[in-house]
């Protein structure tokens, strides 16, 4: 593939003229119980409440949107763990294109069941054995569709940078001066988003992304200075967030633009989604709780700072959410 | 005790100056599987985001900020199933004031402690055998404590009215035109309160109340003309809608106000969590998804039309919620 060139601030104001009216413009919600928890201020940016509970629709309709109809009748393709393929499909839908979305088999039933619903055709593959790039590439050129990628194209990070830029004005709207602000990292699209917003927007807050333990490729190449690799490709909870190693282009911007990287483990994780449950009253996937995880967790000063924490995703199966409710 | 004088519109507005920076915002939030399951569009204001889990702080925070320093060393008093009770014991501590609870002794555990948490004393009552009010009265006169009702109160209900306000206003900023507007009932403060702002700001919309099967006593008091009370005192999933019978006052508002109760069962309360769960990744306590539960099951039509729900808490416990999602 060829390398693509990151996007631009101008290229996230423009994405948000184009989610006006069809994404969610999320609220920054403040917990007193989190202030208190971390004796200071956050601001939690909840994506679970975006148009097919996460973050990835933003990114999706921004480059979805703007395809010419000539490709209509070849559609989409896209390879995703879960929430990727929700956004591409409900994206999809909203323009009258068909799309199929490559998955892994071991993706959760809900992630499955809502990209179905979002009227997507599904092909499954064992994440550990099939390259999902190769599944893609083959049946996009069979069909003459577009390949919709998770994270490296300049569209997919400006829309999901849509997320930074209404963190940076909601802080800024209530006089809040943001210190850091947390981003859960897989391949690094969203972390590279959020990065670009606030190097504009509000230079002078740190930006972190946060991954889960043994998955921490984006914290390891950004202290090595060069893209390094998970050892395992599966084996977390946090299924969101199981790229093999940064993109490329977002890895480009990441390196110039991040602070660094912090990391949670499996347990930190589930008692960040169980603090999400009782205190915040959302629904947080295991993948979307890792930045608050990392926070609650103390991996950053808090005290007498503030803080701003995207939360990224809710597609949890009910099994799932209930096990971590229990604490087993 | 006297009869109170319902608010006017004039002292939601000034409410709505009160808790603003103090109450959150609370946004509208649409969900596409929420407006293609009933074929329409669905406004959902979700207060279990409000500060404390509930819609509560906003009327405990409306009266207590307006109480005389005077009143300080004697603190506030509230009798309360739990939401009210967190709401005063949050607004008490924010301006200063000691604050004491009385609860019934099957509160759930979770608004228990989290009344503990905000620094409150609680004293517990069994709900079938004393009165809450008798308890409440003894002690505000041997502290010289200030009584915070739970909804017979002008303030109050002004507070709580600032849901509708917004509500109101969120929805004509999307240039949605509500047909018909849904809100929790049980003593009827929230009802009244948002049926007054939108009898202002949204004169053609239609406001209905939402109770629980057997608990149905403003429904069946809009029937006749007359406050009637319930039959059972406990033994609903809704522990937050348990008032014995609607206010005087807040009837005095909702008889002239509103077009009709709405109920919902059990089983459909339950249904209701789950899809709030599923799919709009939002915590919501067995008595905050009343209302939704009956645009669900169909109590209203929907098909074509708008309708504004407000989901009114999320404070429920982590066991009964994985038993909800267990369908068990």
């Amino acid at each position: 593939m060829t390398v693509m060139t990151a996007p631009a601030f101008s290229d996230i104001l423009a994405a948000r003229s184009r989610l006006k009216g069809e994404a969610v413009l999320t609220p920054a919600i403040e917990s007193e119980a989190l202030n208190e928890r971390v004796g200071g201020r956050v601001l939690v940016k909840p994506e679970c409440l975006q148009r097919t509970g996460s973050f990835k629709f933003r990114g999706a309709w921004n480059l979805i949107s703007q395809l010419d109809e000539r490709w209509r009748q070849g559609g989409v393709v896209a390879f995703s763990s879960g929430n990727h393929a929700q956004g591409v499909a409900a994206a999809a839908r909203l323009r009258g294109f068909p799309a199929l979305i490559v998955m892994p088999a071991d993706t959760p039933s809900i992630k499955q069941q809502n990209t179905r619903g979002y009227g997507a055709e599904i092909v499954t593959y064992d994440r550990a054995t099939q390259s999902r790039e190769e599944i893609a590439q083959q049946i996009a050129a069979e069909r003459g569709a577009t390949i919709v990628p998770p994270f490296e194209h300049p569209e997919i990070v400006a829309g999901q940078g849509t997320v930074g830029l209404e963190l940076a004005e909601q802080a800024e709207d209530r006089g809040v001066k943001l210190d850091a602000v947390v981003v859960n990292a897989s391949g690094g699209g969203l972390t590279a988003g959020v990065a670009l917003a606030f190097a504009e927007r509000s230079p002078g807050t740190e930006v972190y992304c946060a991954e889960p333990e043994g998955f921490d490729d984006h914290r390891r190449s950004l202290a090595a200075g060069r893209r390094v690799r998970n050892e395992a490709a599966a084996g977390s909870i946090c299924d969101a967030l199981l790229s093999p190693e940064p993109g490329e282009m977002t890895f480009s911007v990441n390196r110039r633009l991040l602070k660094g990287g912090l990391v949670a483990s499996e347990d930190e994780v589930r008692a960040a989604m169980r603090f999400a449950f009782e205190k915040l009253k959302l629904v947080v996937e295991p993948g979307g709780a890792v930045a608050l995880a990392a926070v609650l967790a103390g991996r950053i000063p808090t005290r007498g700072r503030a803080i701003g924490v995207v939360v990224s995703g809710g597609n949890v199966d009910g099994r799932l959410f209930a096990q971590v409710l229990a604490g087993t």
